[in-house]
Order: structure tokens, then sequence, then C-alpha cells
């Protein structure tokens, strides 16, 4: 097992590939290392674009570079520890099972997979392979939305009662983000994931009972998945409400509101890696405003994952944060088809992310891009 | 009928009786005629609290005071040529068809009524009795609201895809608000329907399948009515989506925002009239915010609903633009209570608020309370 081998050799930094080199992978992932270095070594890239693998190589100094069809010569290698998934959602199970079958660790983009069953399997092929395996939820590590869980825990806004959000923004034509339902296309798998995970997180606890709409307003963009949907979302014990609408086809917004019975919390923008983010708490009438500066939102989940795998502690976000999240988009989706609310199973879940997770390294300048572009305008 | 006797008399003022006396007729109704004196007097108090009777007959100089029971000896006064109702929900058809067999002119707060029936009958009612029926919807006169639909309906967000709002207090305990639901309790029939006015107005249409989860935290508060509801709207032509969550069970929020493919339009707070409004318009990117400032939004109501009568134009928001918020209100419930999404059948409305609307009076300073207190703390 690779954790073992760590150990053995006394080795002090994970070696990763980096699987996949899209938009994140670029602006984000590969440039994350160098914030990461205490733990964390970029060792290879796998890529079937043979212009990224030469020009991102090169940049990285990374001479272990595969296509997809190299995959399974990448992690027999004996050079990578662990892999970060970066590739489109629908092959995070396979190449994530591929992984740990080989004794490698994964770090696996948002969302987790297409489907529990997905999910499960994951979770499975980690444990049976004695691999770590965590969903890179970037904000789980980041101060201002772990701040945010913090003051709605304390109690100083009192019972939260509602949580609502708006996530948006213009997807290109031609992105992976539009592909079908089936391999993880559309806004509920690619942004709805984030309001679905803040809430559950912010409230400490999963959703009973879910309801959907979604719509299309016929812009070409939208032929395979749907352009937005709004779902309303049932917490059980004192019955909290949570709303949110997210958007491939409006412009940019990315804000969250918690209401409680002494005080609101907004964060907007909450969701972005690539800028600042604000929170505003008015308790009591009296508003508070403050500013989170931007940040590599990246290299500390890195950082969190390598120090697991080097000391055999459990990773969080962990596979089941993953399952947790795509269980719901699933249950939206049953909804928003079938025009009928959703129950969902019981499902707990009790590691949440808290401000001892909290990771601060400077922000990454932004690269020049090979053969990718951003998804939004 | 009242319209053509003020015709024929010249007389330049319509004389009002106030009709119910509690919060909002103590802070805003009464105080409002002071700045809607070139066309509107206050004449008659009607209540059935003999001090507010006096204490504020006193203070606004009206002797003509009547209790409910003898609410036709004022309507046939002849000294009374419309009513304002401001009385609980329920109470407002009833009232409204008396003051209209009466010859008497209607000025009705919102919501119009309790159910459908209920304001069809009112219409009828100012029908048949050639009288003038108004629904007291105060920010189709209000500058920051005029502006926002203006701003939707000129296309520079682009094409509006999604409306969010939350509107919450914590209204006190005994309050009428909390009246069972078919007295017109909860927060639905109070201030739900400025989340859908607001909605209707700002894309110009109706719309034609809902769907809403209410809640309730088992705060004594609400053993008649719901704690809260989460709603989604779906509207045609291009499904444009809307949703809100409105509470009678946490903090002060009156937010709502619009997001069309080019900008965003937030409004925070919206609806509120004792406290500025703000506007935030995001287009392109490029950010602009506007204080509104506070100003007597119930002037306003009375100055236009006077010239209606004076002149015999047709007084918008009228009767319609009631029942096409009380229809939406009770479709909301059956969802929340079937636990399916409700379709509406088709209604339109080509009257809509526009700045041609506008009317601006200073802000009326807070009276002394005589046996009322402020809905929320």
């Amino acid at each position: 097992m690779a954790k073992s081998r760590k150990q053995e050799t006394g080795k002090e930094k994970v070696r990763y590939a980096v699987v996949g080199l899209g938009h994140i992978a670029q602006v984000a992932v590969l440039p994350a290392f160098t914030h990461a270095s205490e733990n964390s070594q970029l060792v290879a890239l796998v890529s079937d674009d043979p212009e990224k693998l030469e020009k991102l190589g090169r940049k990285y100094k990374v001479t272990a570079r595969y296509s997809y069809d190299q995959y399974d010569d990448c992690l027999g290698s004996g050079e990578v520890d662990a892999v970060y998934i970066a590739l489109p959602n629908h092959l995070h199970r396979e190449y994530g099972e591929r992984a740990a079958r080989a004794g490698v660790h994964v770090l696996c983009e948002k969302p987790m997979a297409v489907t529990e069953e997905d999910c499960l399997a994951m979770i499975r092929a980690a444990e049976d392979n004695g691999v770590k395996l965590m969903v890179a939820y970037r904000l789980h590590f980041e101060e201002a939305n772990l701040k945010a869980i913090d003051l709605v825990q304390s109690g100083r806004l009192g019972d939260p009662r509602l949580f609502d959000s708006v996530f948006t923004m213009q997807v290109k034509e031609g992105d992976i983000r539009l592909n079908p339902r089936e391999q993880g296309g559309g806004p509920l798998y690619d942004i709805g994931v984030y309001c679905i995970n803040a809430v559950r997180n912010l409230y400490g606890a999963e959703p009973m009972e879910v309801v959907a709409f979604s719509s299309n307003n016929g812009d070409p963009r939208f032929q395979q998945c749907e352009e937005m949907t709004s779902a309303i979302l049932r917490f059980p014990g004192r019955e909290r409400l949570a709303s949110f609408t997210v958007s491939f086809g409006a412009a940019d917004v990315a804000s969250y509101r918690v209401v409680g019975t002494k005080g609101e919390l907004v964060m907007d923008p909450a969701y972005e890696y690539a800028e600042a983010l604000k929170q505003r708490v008015t308790i009591d009438g009296r508003t508070r405003e403050r500013t989170f500066p931007k940040r590599d939102q990246f290299a500390p989940e890195l950082i969190s994952f390598s120090e697991c795998i080097l000391t055999g502690a459990a990773p969080e976000p962990s596979g089941w944060e993953g399952y947790a999240d795509v269980r719901v988009v699933r249950a939206l989706y049953r909804s928003a088809d079938s025009g009928q609310p959703v129950t969902l199973e019981p499902f707990s879940k009790d590691d949440r992310p808290s401000l001892d997770q909290e990771l601060r390294r400077p922000p990454v300048r932004k690269p020049e891009l090979v053969n990718t572009e951003a998804p939004s305008e």
C-alpha cells in the first residue's frame, strides 16, 4: 500500500500525478504545488493532448508525462503516490478506482461522481485497497466559509432558519459543463454541489426532502442539459429550509445568505476562488462587513491530503462528503423530472468542516493557458 | 354614485374614512393625509376602540368617529367619499362590499382578501355599484422599485432569468399576522404578496406553475399558521424561474435579486417603508450602488386613488392586481398542503407599474401609538 511505502521509506513528500489538464488543473491545481511544497510534489502529468503535456511539463519541470492510455503505466511506475483527478465528472469513478487498485491515493475534484453508486464504488475501492480518498472541496479549508460555519454553529445568529443561495454563470458553448446529465453535465453537478455542500455544513445536517424546478430558455447551449434549476430542501428537527438557484445561462453571481432567529449572514461572493470573498453579518440590527483576500484555495487541499497520507489520518472532506452531495443532486433531478417532491433516505455524517482545518496560502498568478479556456466569459 | 356626486359638486378633495386603526393605520395611513392634502382629506375614523377614536380623532382633528357597528352610518353619512380599509385580512371583503354598495370608493390594504372568490366579489361589487377599487400596493408608486421594474424591462440586464427573494421578520406573539390561514394569517398573505407582486411586475408576466414547502419550528407563536414558506414559481415563455422564502420567525431581511443574462439587480432592503431602500446594479462586471431615501409611501396611494375618483380614470393597482397575487398565495398553500406542484389557470394583466406612476413625498415622523404596537421587534 502506498501509505506504508511512504512510511517505510521515510520520504517527506507525497508525489502526485495530475490527471486531466483542463482549465481548473491549469489555473489552480498545477500552480498550487508551489504553495504545497512542504509535503507535496508534482511528479507526473496525464493528458491526451501532447501539446499540454509538453508545454505544461516544461513549465512545471515534470518529465513523467502520460496519455490516458498510459494511465496504468503512470499508476504502476512506482513514482506516483497519489493522483489529483481533474477529469470530466463521468470519468472520476473509473480513474479513481483504477488508482485505488494500484495502491495510489485519490484526491478527486467535485462532484465526486455522477451517481450514488459511483461514489460508493469509489469509497469501497479506496477501503479495499487501503488508500486514502478525498474529495476536493476547496472551501473546507477557506477562512471565510469556515468562519461562516463557525458563526452559524455558535448560535450568534440565533437558531438558523433558512439558507438561500444563487450561483450563476454564463457557460460558453462547447464547455464540458454543458454535457448530458449522464456525463455529469448541468448546473446542479457543477455548481449546485457548492450550495448543497454549504448548507449541509452550515446546518450540520442532511436534508430529508427536496423539490426542484428545472428550466430551459431554448438557447442552443442547453440542448443536452438544463439551463437552470431552483431547489428547496427541508432539513430535519426544527424544520429548517434551504433554497437555491443555479444557472449556466445568467450573469455571474455566487452568493448565499443564512437567516437565523437573531441575525443574518451574507456571503457575496461566497464560492469564488479567483477573487476576494465578502462576508456581511447583521446581529440585533448591527452590521459588520469583512473582506477575505483572494488566496490559493487548492494548495490547502494538497497539504491536507498529503498530511493524511503521511500520518495515516482520515482525510476530510471524505468520500462520504462527496456522496452526501451527489445523493442530493440526484434527488433534485428526480424531483425536477417527475414534478414531485422526493424524500431522501436517512443519512448522517459526524465530521463537519471547522476552523481548525483553515490553511492560508497566497494567491497564485493566472498562468498562460494551453489549449483550454475559462468555462465562462 | 360617489364619482358623479364629486364631479357635480365640483369638490376638489376626496373625503376618506380610515377603517381600522391598528399599527399600519397609525404609523402610515393617518399621517399620510398631510402629504396628500392636494386632493385627499381625512374626515372619519372607524374603530371599535373608543380610546383610539378619541385620541386619534383629537390628534388628526377628525370629529366623525364610528364603531364597527356604526360602519353603515359612516358610509351613509354623505360625508365620506372613500374608505381606506386597514382591517384584518378576512374583513377586507365584507367591508369593501358594504362600502361599494353604499356608493363609497374602496382603497384596500394588501393582501386584497383571503380567497380568489373574495377578491372577485369585491371587484364585482365595485363594478356593479360604479365605485373605484384600488389595492394599496405602496411600492407601485415608489422610486426604487419602479426603477427596478424599468431596469429589468429595459433589457439592460439582458433577458431576466431568475428572481430570488427573502422577506423575514420576527412577529410578536399575539399579533394578528399569526391568525389562522382562514383569517388571512401567515407569512404568505402578509409578506409573501410583496415577493409575488415584485416578480410578477419585474417579469411583466403571471406564473404558470408553483411549488412550496412550509415549515414550523414548533414555537408557540406558530400554532395557528406556519412559521415560514419557501416557494418556486415558473413563468411562461422563456421559462423564467422565481424563488422566495418568507418567515415570521427569523431576523429582519427584505431583499430581492434579479439575475439576467447580462447583469444583476439587488434590492436590499427592497420592501421597507420605514427606512431607505438600496439598489445595487451590476452590468458587464461594473457595479453601481444607489440609496433611495425614506419617503412617505402611503400619501402617493391616496393622491393617485383620489385622482382616479376625481377624473374617472381607472385605478392601478386595481382589484385584478390584488386578485393576481392572492391566487398565487392560494396555489402555494395548496402545494404546501398537498406536497405537489400546482398548475395555475392562465391569467393575464396588461397594466403594469411604470415610472410615470412615481410620486415623491417626504417621510412621516413616527407618531405616538395608541393601544397598538409594531408587529415585530
